[in-house]
């Protein structure tokens, strides 16, 4: 009997025995009242890695992500951010209904763009531009880094124009692996993160959003206002402790994703060639939905995202399971051709 | 060496052995892309205790009921509750800025004042009554319970009057054990109802919302929205189950609270006869502040509340740790005279 | 053939031929680009009137209302209001889910009420009072008047506990003429104050907001946001300039309230003493909608208000059409018994 | 002397004696209490002109905007509009966060691109598309029209993907005089449309939004939530009653501007030919600033727009005047050669 290789995300990571065994010790206490221990050691943790001064655990990278553009952003304020971001399509207008900002979408995320589309001046009637943000990797390019040199130069651009800077660093530890930095080079100058611990690294919730203590203080009155103050975290807050230890595991799911793209290339997809743990890819000679179809049918489990097919790689699918992919696949008629496209 | 009592709130349990081996065992999926399968068997569980056609666990009781009141209210509606409603005061203003309603707030919730306050006809530009919130058992009243009898009186009004009744039932296991019927007997003819896993019965996190199936379905994309749409949520939904297994449970601690109450009055106090876990009592020489700050020496941790001080009992204090509190609490001068003050 | 003597509002007053003689030749500008020189005239003159450093037109009582509270209220906030206050009964919500606040509703509007709902301290996840709203006449009082040294004592106590002060002054004209002070007596200490060119003083349409030029600045950008940044308003305002010349004239609106009182106190209607231009009153062995239609039929135009019939005087019903009024009402039965009960 | 030349833009007109002296005799009464006959009567002009069922005043475009996207939009919604769309950029981003709307911004407004950028499907979590705003004239686009037959093809497609039309007809009178048509073949199939009568038109303020019957009631009610609901608005509703009988004026205003583009192409400069009453030019040896400061020299009042030189022309500038804008830029050197841009 063939069993699925789920790739649709890598969301869909599960708690392995050592996170499960940490989450059943984990000491707790009241996270409202006073300060649960773990959450606290997982707070500290995190904000040591990404380099800020405080961090707070948030039951999604949603809720981290408009806590923080709530605190960015005023009435009569638009805030920029590239057009595929995870902001402006996946976060059902938030940004806009729940924050208050209206978007200015970038075709693509440059200094040059930012600065051209940054309001600064202007009469009282005039909207302004209070935030940049940036997303890295970023998900609907295809999992693509940021570098620190292209991440510095936006923040210093953002910095003269007087915009703060939110990084949604949902899987901003792909991008430290894949380039060699530590976390912390890629939130240098950032006024506020978020990044996630249920993506590759596997825990089963939870993000954190990290800052200035400032920003953390009123961060925690925000998460209580929409919901997230949740009382013994901690036994969540452990297995996000766990996951943190594995970053360095995340270069792995990075090589199967360069296996697989090469294996699609192989079978006559046109493929980017991914720079994380993402592959956007398409059978040249049948839609989206066809293809996306077939591999249902081969027990492939895959999305699509910005017009093409997405296969996520994580830590619930080893090398053997790309090649499983693979073989499944070969023998069927994709397409005739055999070339990796390189990202424009 | 003396141990803190802790009698501040029911959210100060912590999961036991049991509940935690069931975290650390639970099967688990994504529950955004697919379902988590024990967040199903926890939300259909949930559904049949609450007698409601569907469910939805959320993070927190205030998620639970900020969706269930966005629902219900539109631009220009108000809410009726009683003054001192969790919603009014205890949800940093939510219900107004964030579901959208002009709260009026009863006097006491009895169906001729929600009678003599919703605004029903009117001109166009005239405020028009919505949905009435109910609570039980009352929190900011001492852990009082509403009966099934005045509870539907209630909802007869309520839509009688063409009102959405929504419960906030965070504590209302503890009404259905003080009442000795069903859950489900205390939300009759409810829209929707929020009920808490993380208070008395123990789980470290969670409510559930219920209502309709279409409620629920709208609910969880509301629920997304606001950030609580998490990832292999069973593993704390195993906790939650466990919970749910421990209803009856709650009948020791109302026991506990008589208890407590009884000696306070004995000390001199003046105490609200508990109906619940919930003991509402002053020391009648000394204020607030500072009978707390006497408490707190003793290792005795209470709380204000309406004006008084609130103890709540809880499953991880038992009958000894009653005991020992009012021990602690002799020989010292709360007061001269001794009577309990049967609740106005 | 009879003619209707409209006593619904003071709103129904109608520009007089001055009136629409300064609007006709009102010399004008566009108000958003530069400035609208009759309606910086218009702001001038109201700002001293009113004892503030600046002022701006608003079309409406609501919008200058809430654009102040806009100002005032952050998310979380609650504000103070006695219950039955225009901000909180008859503005759709406005305070609520525009300026996002939750309303604190006073039985009365005194120091100790005031003291005692101010939320102050408290932890991160309390809810915390920044305003107090203070209506001066009180509509849903009667028309009653704050005093120069009542409006002191609040003034006095919400600075003390760090609240910020808005004066609903739509009828605070009536406040000045009432009690013999200038306006800007009754506006001491306030942050914010709305007062209403369109009642009483007989303009067609138009409020004033002022408060601080700050506050003015930013009134002006949310005025746009809001959709009252009109072009040539000062055809409008012209209208106002007049109004502001008239204040005086509210004397006689006082005076025609007291004789209208007193005659409907003779046919056995229980009545308020009026203060200012509104008198509420019932006749008593009839119901409100009751004793309403009768007067239609007599084309007498009042409103229900408060459980009340609400009658108010203004520029357009002189003494004889109260004379006409009582005349019409004469020989029917109201009620048997006669006599002014003071108000409580 | 020299007097200045406004072309900054139309919304400078001012009342002529006509229009004053209908301001000065309009029968007028409290529009919130009942009707105010002369309103009642510019309401169902304007519906009749516009070819809807109903119509309801505003004091601006903006308010007109605001109330018609609140109707039309809901959490979780997305709208689409042309990127330099009036809404999107000029409205302080009250789309977003006071109608809820995330933006869509699409490069042009084509039925292809509608198409393209619709949301219609997706699971629970997925933002969805509910509007199509059209603006017409583009203002940014340099008052460019919208033909019926562009018009006809954008709401058909619109309709077949389940979307609301919303037309920005603030200069819908000026597309109708420059394609020949009646305003109400500009609104075919709209669920709601906004006109403006204080700019080219030349009333002081306001603006009509219309739709059916049951927007309107809706509309009404949202109007007097956001501040708008004025009372004798019957003196600038005159103004409005004559506003609109000068529509085939405008034609005027178009030649004017077709000769000032024609003069600005022979002194040099770039030019998009006009196809309505605005003209979007550049100096090409100048920066927009330094241009706009050397015509402020010579007293010729213009502003940016779209990183160009905006003029305006309108009832208050006359053919001479626009001869005298030319007479006084020659022989300044603006650029060397001399051609008329087509717009692209």
């Amino acid at each position: 009997m063939v069993s699925p290789v789920d790739l649709r995300s890598d969301t869909v990571t599960r708690p392995d025995e050592r996170m499960r065994s940490a989450m059943a010790t984990a000491e707790v206490g009241d996270d409202v009242l006073d300060v649960d221990p773990t959450m606290r050691r997982l707070e500290e943790r995190a904000a040591d890695l990404l380099g800020v001064a405080a961090a707070l655990w948030v039951p999604t990278g949603c809720m981290g992500n408009t806590i923080a553009l709530m605190t960015h952003i005023q009435r009569g304020d638009s805030f920029l951010a590239v057009r595929d971001a995870h902001v402006i399509n996946n976060e059902l207008g938030t940004p806009a209904w729940l924050a208050g900002g209206m978007p200015q979408a970038l075709p693509e995320l440059t200094p040059e763009a930012v600065r051209a589309a940054t309001l600064t001046a202007g009469p009282y009637y005039s909207m302004r531009t209070s935030l940049l943000c940036v997303e890295n990797t970023h998900n609907a390019g295809g999992g693509t880094v940021l570098s620190p040199e292209a991440h510095a130069r936006l923040v210093a651009v953002a910095k003269e124009l007087g915009l703060a800077v939110h990084l949604d660093g949902a899987r901003v530890w792909n991008a430290a692996v894949a380039t060699g930095v530590s976390p912390a080079e890629l939130t240098a100058g950032v006024d506020t993160v978020q990044a996630c611990l249920s993506k590759g690294l596997g825990a089963p919730m939870g993000s954190v959003v990290g800052g200035s203590a400032d920003f953390v203080a009123e961060a925690r009155r925000i998460r209580k206002m929409l919901g997230g103050g949740v009382r013994q975290g901690g036994v969540v807050a452990a297995a996000g402790l766990v996951a943190l230890e594995r970053i360095e595991d995340l270069a792995v799911d990075h090589e199967n994703a360069r296996v697989l793209a090469d294996g699609l290339a192989e079978l006559g997809w046109r493929v980017r060639a991914p720079e994380t743990n993402i592959v956007l890819a398409e059978a040249p000679e049948m839609t989206v939905p066809a293809a996306l179809e077939r591999l249902t049918e081969l027990k492939v489990l895959a999305g699509p995202m910005a017009g093409l097919v997405r296969f996520v790689t994580h830590r619930d699918v080893g090398k053997a399971d790309v090649d499983e992919v693979l073989n499944r696949m070969k023998g069927l008629a994709w397409a005739g051709s055999s070339s990796t496209t390189a990202r424009s």
